[in-house]
């Protein structure tokens, strides 16, 4: 089998590729293009074949030495047909676009798709903080909350690959409506612009905060990292609105835990980039939560490959079976 | 292989035994006794060990025939040592019994134990409403509310086997206190004795309802049975609390459904057996609540074994290498 598969994450800003060597997971000639989402699925396509030559180039790898190319995708897919059915973050009409064979006529490579955070989850298990553990669950925290597990040494699809959907496992039954339809998820709660919310709230409620000096008064300029910059500082509005979303995050994993019994619990993404102050109340809240289950034999830990696991586990994917 | 093994189904009440053909499921020499619960473990256990010889007697299956014993246990057990940890429904201090070893030296038969509702679980995957299904969650309603899950065709038994306890997923954050020390898990909501308790509270509280008809108003004689008849009789109070039951289990289901996409969902146990009552608000609010799963592959159904699953699923359990 060849050692070499591209792998390709297609986000809502930006799509990024690399050459993956799927034995190692070590990765070379890594490009970025901003994504023309608004330009519509075959422009985006067309990005990405344009991405694979330059890839090939910038890692010296012939091309007859790549076995093809894996793409982890923002939303949900037909992973079996290659085909995206529903991409939240992306305009331009990608409801059963035939992803796969399309970007494979540009590339003239074999192409195989899946879900952005199943990819991240394959990625951190065969390569990062997931290493040698039998049952993971993964989580992506970012604009949404993405998920994937890994069950018994191998990646759980479910139906058509919409198992692991993690950030829409249910909290509080009545709870906020959640972007993907039900109310009270996970993601409802703690997704990036959730926090992002909290600290406009507290700012436009005229607290004395850090979050309202660190944007100047504008509330558009108030993000995740921004409230996780004011917590670093000691700001306490900012500590306890994670303190709240490590707090909802925690009572999902929480269930998951119970029901599955993963032996180690990742948290990737931007959000997660807040290390310990989102983690600390995650492991406090399954502690208290968690009853039925050995909490000592369960990690709650950070992801390890930073923002290439994804493409590391596209590429992983694709070249399985 | 030996082809028969012998099924215990130890409950607080009663217990259970019977002779199963391991390759058929069928069963004989069904035989039930009240649990001697109040006088201790070790009483219990000799009492399982005089069931396994009345088995062989009423089965007619020569005890050179049959292969080992297989245990379902009420509680949290450690499977790997086959001790019991913890059975909240039967006194006499259980904690760390070494109940495989203790009835093997009574039956001179091998023995394994497994947790009641993984026991079920198995028996209703391999011979009953889960069969050639490859991944299934599992329900038992009743006193507690017990679970299990197949997942890519086995028993996901998580660490020491604690994997599957989908009646303490959580689905309101702010939930009661349930019995397993966490809060608002669907157990806390619509367990028999919460289905009760609605009941006993509309009496209390002097509601026009069949229910005090026909518990003649004493609230010590209202069950989840009594409330089911008054449903079945057309009492709009009764069908009410199953609504509101079925809608809470329904909503940790949905999570079970995002995260693991069983192909199929099976409910048994005593509550179960209102069929449609509580089925019907089930399948409406995993309907409403499951949005990034292709809900049409997926079936909410009875058990078919009744109240027999258990110790087939037990028996079976002993078979496994």
């Amino acid at each position: 089998m060849k050692n070499y598969f591209i792998g390709i994450d297609l986000g809502g800003t930006n799509i990024k590729a690399a050459m993956v060597n799927i034995t190692t997971g070590d990765i070379s000639g890594t490009t970025s293009i901003p994504t023309h989402s608004r330009e519509g699925y075959d422009s985006v396509i067309a990005q990405m074949g344009v991405l694979v030559e330059r890839v090939i180039t910038a890692s010296k790898i012939t091309k007859s030495k790549v076995g093809g190319i894996g793409v982890g995708v923002p939303g949900v897919i037909d992973m079996d047909k290659g085909r995206t059915l529903f991409l939240p973050n992306l305009p331009g009409q990608w409801r059963n676009v035939a992803l796969a064979e399309k970007l494979s006529i540009h590339a003239k490579l074999p192409v195989r798709i899946i879900n952005d955070a199943r990819a991240m989850t394959l990625g951190e298990w065969q390569f990062g903080a997931g290493k040698g553990v039998d049952t993971v669950a993964c989580y992506t925290l970012g604009t949404g909350i993405g998920g994937g597990l890994i069950i018994n040494g191998r990646l759980h699809l479910g139906i058509g690959g919409a198992a692991g959907e993690l950030g829409h496992v249910i909290v509080d039954l009545y709870g906020p409506k959640c972007g993907c339809g039900s109310n009270g998820c996970m993601e409802a709660f703690a997704s990036g612009p959730a926090i992002a919310a909290m600290g406009m709230k507290a700012v436009a409620q005229g607290l004395t905060t850090r979050i309202a000096e660190l944007c100047e008064g504008d509330l558009n300029r108030i993000t995740p990292e921004l409230v996780c910059q004011a917590a670093i500082e000691g700001d306490s509005i900012a500590k306890d609105i994670y303190e709240q979303a490590g707090r909802y995050i925690g009572v999902g994993v929480a269930s998951i835990v119970t029901a599955i019994n993963p032996r180690r619990v990742i948290f990737g993404g931007g959000v997660a980039a807040a290390g310990e102050i989102i983690l600390d109340p995650i492991r406090r809240t399954v502690q208290s939560r968690v009853c039925l289950t050995d909490l000592k034999s369960i990690q709650v830990v950070l992801a390890e490959l930073g923002n290439t696991a994804g493409l590391v586990g596209a590429a992983f994917w694709a070249s399985q079976k």
